[in-house]
């Protein structure tokens, strides 16, 4: 392609809303352009990254034994509702819904329902499993404030991966395979990323990874130990080393008018000496997930904020109204079970004490509250925030914080979408004895065109993009310099573009 | 990829809805899935094939100088309001409408106009001029009835291409190479393509050719002439010899009660040897496109349907009570100009005459209407319908009348997107002299999804599919044959697949 035929104008001035280095690089070198908010078209240059970008995904999922197929965009908005992510579809995926003749179509945002509907009308033997198909398509998101040019739109280029095996231990082979397959890809595209624990959210399942790129522009963080290489979403990330416990203690009550909350009752305490570390805080929660109302209180340390778990919400005025057991501002750990509240604690909860904390009794607190002996905790999880500084859970060593970009998410979905409520009808096969069971599913994703993006992020300097030699829109640009005055180098450089081309 | 891992099922029943023979040798042999009415996968099989069409299509755009860009599916209403085709949105593209936050998005059913907003930001000067961009991509339309598989979806694969030019000569050299390109890409298909003088209809513009591909589950016909090659779409085809002038005749009037219509007329004059081609049809239409309500007469000899043109309508009752100056049923052509009225006729109507016609008076006919004499046409053009055995336009031979189905279509959109109503704003060049010009365009549309349809229609015999080498999904189907009984077979099986798959 020469040069003076390239669809390609620069622009001087970055649009007024980029933030972003990638985005204003990306629109004024030409790439890109706006056409409505979170919404892009690719001009040349833009597209031939893209193109190159898929060839490596593509390349990298045929190597690992993937099968490429094209779905829909449009989805029969029924089987949202047959996998119970109707409502998910609205608040977690922003979902476009589109009246049609004959019915409501979803655009795909993600395409777990119709994979596993088209793959349960093929596959009923264990001889056919197991399956990794992945597409790559465009995919839609009304998100609510789209951002940073191509790195969260609402029109969007995305490779999606499923896989289906015959058992948990054919699950996590399947997962292994895409799992390194990622971390290829993202060295051929030149990336520094971290494959990070993660939470499921709305797409379910158990275990995940998120692949990480640092950037200063990221809008998540993760949890990283350079000693011994840990590395979690801070969402997902545990707290280690809880402190020890202090000498053995009385529960003692204490009246401590109009002190709710924790900064409020360690400076009362000053004369103790007492730390909001040894402060048990009692969050009250509603858990919804059974469809009825289940009362929650979740145990942190005092200098931990609370990580909502999935499912759950937090108090709100009328649910304090309705259960005058729980005195907002006083609640304690002590008697919970009594009235059929489930109480959750971190686990750093069980490496310390004995713990300030409310007494459930309006202007009181209690010190020397002791676990197994004045309260007990019918379940144990990662409920406490990690800050920097924060001891590894494995190493023990201090964890740093590491803001990043998400550039690709495998998770293993187990039997959400082929077992119990929310199943897909007949995804099962018929394994060697004639037994039917339902498929064990993974799936596995790259955001395509915000690659785009992340590799520019990564990859620019103060005079502009600088790509990597895998994904650049060209490899070599021929310049004939001072051509008009000698026409012998213009004859050169015409023979050398041609023999390029050729190559 | 080795056959027992490829998700391949093929079925013994076609689909209850299946008519066409691809749509049924598609679903059986495992290539395409129904999702929802007129919505399809590609598995992998259906969508190798959709790769190799995509791979010829990319391959003949890219040579004739096209450049690949990517516009977004979601397009702004406001865009179609601008153009004037909000309306045509609904009626003649079936459009998919979305609400989202901001505003109301087109699911893109065609990009005329976000091209033209696009290169308008980025060609101001007659030095950036010709340009060619393409894209392949989604497309969608809410189609009332989706037939025939991947012939009429609702979702479907498109290659549009849009061309910009300085002057109309420049837009017809653009068209030449697109209009070439488009016979090679058909011919690599393995096609017999015929391409055929249009009507613009929606899109707009004067000169287009549609590539028709002879079929006889076709849903369009075109009227062919086996002695010169004139092809032309039915609805465009010029009716060629009208016959010859009879003698001079006196304009006569005639009591005909109750003989409204050519055939009662004929019956009644059966004694003067009255033929339905000695017949001037009158038929009264409306034309609504300048934004009034122009009143239009449409001539054409009795023996022949009138093809209304686009933007006019039929008269209904209504129009009749409103203009009491045109009798139905006894309307003639003389002194309508008069009233207002324009007079279109059919070019056969300049080579025959007199003519049998309505006397403009309930009950009445005339004899002997003579063109020029007893009445005037205001404007020429081909209004009448073609049939098999009609001489060709050009070369005067019978026409033949074929069925066959539309695989691509090019168009010289000439102004329509850049000067006057309907223009997008700064669709416009500035010239040597640093004048401003509006671009003159084209469009060029290849339905590539269909065309996945249209060669199995082409390619298939009782056995099943058989595809041209140049778009087979695989080129090699290696069977080792009594493997099971001889190690050594299954050991040269597979050194054959490791060659081949290197090769």
């Amino acid at each position: 392609m020469r040069m003076s035929r390239l669809l390609l104008r620069t622009l001087r001035e970055a649009p007024s809303d980029a933030e972003a280095a990638s985005h204003k690089l990306l629109v004024r070198a030409g790439y890109i352009r706006r056409l409505a908010s979170g919404v892009y078209t690719y001009l040349p240059l833009g597209h031939r990254l893209l193109q190159h970008i898929t060839a490596v995904v593509r390349a990298e999922m045929d190597a690992a034994g993937a099968q490429e197929i094209l779905m829909p965009i449009l989805q029969p908005h029924e089987l949202w509702v047959q996998s119970g992510r109707a409502g998910v579809l609205a608040t977690d995926y922003h979902g476009f819904t589109v009246e049609a003749r004959g019915g409501t179509f979803v655009l795909g945002p993600t395409h777990e329902e119709v994979v596993t509907a088209t793959v349960a009308a093929e596959i009923d033997s264990y001889r056919d499993l197991p399956l990794n198909v992945y597409q790559i398509q465009s995919k839609f998101r009304d998100e609510a404030r789209p951002r940073f040019g191509l790195l969260r739109g609402r029109e969007f280029v995305m490779k999606d991966a499923y896989s289906f095996d015959a058992s948990q231990e054919g699950m996590k082979a399947s997962y292994k395979l895409m799992y390194d397959a990622y971390c290829r890809v993202f060295e051929r595209c030149g990336l520094e990323y971290s494959p990070v624990e993660s939470l499921a959210g709305a797409i379910g399942g158990d275990v995940n990874n998120e692949f990480m790129v640092p950037s200063p522009i990221g809008e998540d963080q993760f949890a990283s130990c350079p000693a011994c290489g840990y590395a979690a979403n801070i969402e997902a990330a545990q707290v280690g080393g809880g402190g020890t416990p202090g000498p053995a203690e009385e529960l003692t009550e204490h009246h401590t008018p109009g002190r709710p909350g924790v900064k409020a009752v360690v400076e009362y305490f000053a004369d103790r000496g007492l730390t909001s570390a040894q402060m048990l805080k009692c969050i009250a929660l509603i858990d919804e997930t059974g469809g009825g109302q289940q009362v929650v209180i979740a145990l942190v340390p005092g200098d931990r904020e609370v990580r909502v778990p999935p499912g759950l919400r937090a108090f709100e005025e009328a649910d304090f109204a309705a259960h005058p057991e729980l005195v907002k501002g006083y609640i304690g750990p002590m008697g919970l079970q009594s009235h059929g509240i489930r109480v959750m604690a971190d686990p750093t909860v069980r490496e310390s004490g004995p713990w300030t904390t409310g007494a459930n009794k309006a202007d009181h607190h209690v010190t020397g509250a002791t676990l197994d002996r004045d309260f007990s905790v019918d379940e144990w999880a990662g409920l406490a925030s990690i800050a920097a500084g924060d001891p590894c859970p494995r190493c023990g060593k201090p964890i740093e914080l590491v803001r990043s970009v998400e550039a690709g998410h495998c998770f293993q979905l187990g039997l959400r979408y082929t077992d119990g409520d929310g199943a897909i009808p007949g995804a099962t096969y018929v394994d060697e004895a004639g037994e039917e069971h339902p498929y064990w599913m993974g799936c596995y994703g790259i955001g395509v065109s915000r690659l785009v993006a992340v590799i520019a992020e990564a990859h620019h300097d103060d005079a502009g993009l600088a790509w990597p030699e895998s994904v650049a829109p060209y490899q070599v640009h021929l310049l004939s310099l001072g051509a008009g005055r000698a026409p012998e180098v213009a004859t050169a450089a015409d023979a050398l573009y041609a023999e390029l081309t050729a190559a």
